[in-house]
């Protein structure tokens, strides 16, 4: 099993915070906003329950919890299985599909996010990918000339990391149509849905009533609680005893006072909050590609999410690269061929500071 | 894969909650003593955090709580590993023994937590069993003679459930010897290791220095905090990068306000607190087993843990007696083939409520 994003991603982190100068730090996607105040309220409320509330939660997740999202969602509650993090709720999505579809290979978009790779091998199947287009969106036809006999899953993650691209309904309807035709489980990874920067442009899996759909989701962006871990899967009813039966065996049941602070931040928190945070990438976005455009720096402008990609003149994507950025620049990003074989030119920013105007000055002055 | 544990327990518990009568529930292993104050107040404070302490912990767990764990028990802080539970702990410990020892099956103790069979076969391999003793501890001898070249790991609970037996130090030698002799994991399962009626008769594995031993414990049953996932895995060196790696890609990270919380509590909790609850503990296992031996009832009396089995004549532990008897003796316990094949006659009672003697003269009225 590969294991390249774990050093990568801490190393960069380690690398730039023992840097012998100023950086900006745009490596991870830990969001640096303020979390919903009745998330804390709910911590604080939680500390303070009886003895009862303090035990096991039901394996799937806090009832109540599982019945707002399945609300939101509009789906069958027990579709909804809550887990640790979108990462759990990937990983028993991925598995189970293996054992219930045909096929060993996993089909997904090429630059990954390297935990998609990494778990596929885990599970001993064969990740293949398609490259995405320019944009950062992925072209239907190219997956499906990819699907085979052998596919058992498809993964996308909309709004993507790391390139931003957003895939629209006419994407996902022929997505779920070739899951369909391949017998294979279209992995729909949606963690970044709240910060999409244009009306319209997102569309979730679930507009398609099929049996061959997961949705993945997770707080940990929409609400900035990375470390909190509480993320849920949307289950095809072929998968939901599996996938339950897994959840149970691997982690018995989530960590209980994250459900409930979750759950309290779901009632409570108006939509002004998540439209501030999208409206505050927004403007970073906006603020970080005018300084990369006004230095000729070659980028995306993420549809969605919120990182970017950019490329400059004769200085790829590689560790070392990434490295002389940190001490000769001041500014951390993540290499490109982290990102498995489509971009390794390139180099991934995190907008998670707010000296995105100043990261984006030292590189153009560094590199022009 | 067999699914039993999971109807079984919801399933009782349920039957008890919509009896028509007062029912003594003593299904679960939920405590029903409080949790030390230190965790409420370490959660509280986790709450007024910023933003930071919000995010992701490092993957093996926050790093001054493993610290805090190594300088416990006296190991390299690499060797662990923070966990959702000892649950995943276990899992991790399962699944990578498979792939660096030799064989496909492991070896349990019968009765067993139905959790080590299910998981086993969920992971591709075989359980194999050896019954223990009628004192509830198991005869080395025993493993020995079923341990074989196909075995990967051999998993012990001590103090046991749902036996109450406790393993001392010459069994668990030469458990960690038979497992070196075998090329196989020693998977010694101590979560109930503070709850030990005589000083002296537990010995954790650590004790002997071996390459083949795993420890795993957690907080949920020292600290009465079932729900709130944190456990831990002390790895040999052999398993440790494949151990944070599965970690990784199952969980990515455990829920940092649980481990802040256990963090807080292991610095301030006196050890009066631990003391406290095992001598709570040990009374009600007096006053249960007292009441159960003046009724003329055969049982085994625990040498630690909080479970009690008791046997009735002519009436074996099946899913229709432990529904009788909530229905026409108002107590709730578990049947005992949902522990495999040996305790079939018996049925196990968790001492989770002050009510044990009010049980016991219920139990012994209605079946005498």
């Amino acid at each position: 099993m590969d294991d390249y994003e774990r050093p990568l991603f801490f190393h960069m982190m380690e690398y730039a915070a023992e840097a012998d100068r100023d950086v900006v730090d745009m490596v991870s996607g830990n969001p640096d906003w303020e979390p919903p105040t009745a998330l804390r309220d709910g911590l604080k409320a939680y500390a303070d329950g009886d003895v009862e509330t303090f035990q096991y939660p039901p394996s799937q997740g806090l009832f109540e919890l599982r019945s707002a999202i399945a609300d939101r969602r509009g789906v069958d509650i027990e579709r909804v299985v809550i887990t640790n993090g979108a990462g759990e709720a990937n990983y028993l999505a991925m598995a189970t599909a293996l054992e219930a579809f045909d096929g060993e290979e996993i089909l997904m978009v090429d630059p990954v996010y390297p935990y998609y790779a990494n778990r596929t091998e885990m599970l001993d199947a064969t990740p293949q990918f398609v490259d995405s287009k320019p944009d950062g969106t992925v072209d239907p036809a190219a997956v499906r000339e990819r699907a085979s006999e052998g596919t058992a899953a498809i993964i996308v993650n909309s709004p993507n990391n790391p390139t931003g691209g957003v895939y629209g309904r006419e994407t996902k309807r022929e997505l779920v149509a070739i899951a369909e035709e391949h017998d294979a489980l279209l992995l729909s990874d949606e963690v970044y849905e709240r910060f999409v920067y244009e009306d319209g442009a997102f569309e979730t899996a679930l507009s398609f009533d099929s049996g061959n759909t997961v949705v993945t989701n997770s707080f940990s962006k929409s609400m900035a609680i990375t470390g909190l871990r509480v993320g849920y899967g949307i289950y095809p009813e072929r998968l939901t005893d599996a996938v339950r039966t897994r959840h149970m065996l691997v982690n018995v049941a989530g960590s209980r006072p994250a459900q409930q602070a979750v759950l309290e931040a779901l009632r409570e928190t108006p939509e002004t909050y998540y439209k501030r945070n999208r409206r505050l990438l927004g403007e970073r976005v906006d603020t970080f590609c005018s300084a990369l455009n006004a230095a000729g720096v070659e980028y995306t402008r993420p549809q969605g999410g919120f990182y970017v990609m950019a490329r400059f003149d004769g200085y790829p994507g590689t560790l070392e690269n990434a490295e002389r950025l940190i001490d000769e620049a001041g500014v951390a990003g993540m290499p490109g061929n982290a990102f498995g074989e489509s971009r390794t030119e390139w180099l991934r920013f995190a907008l998670v500071t707010p000296r995105v105007e100043e990261a984006a000055r030292r590189l153009s002055a560094y590199l022009e």
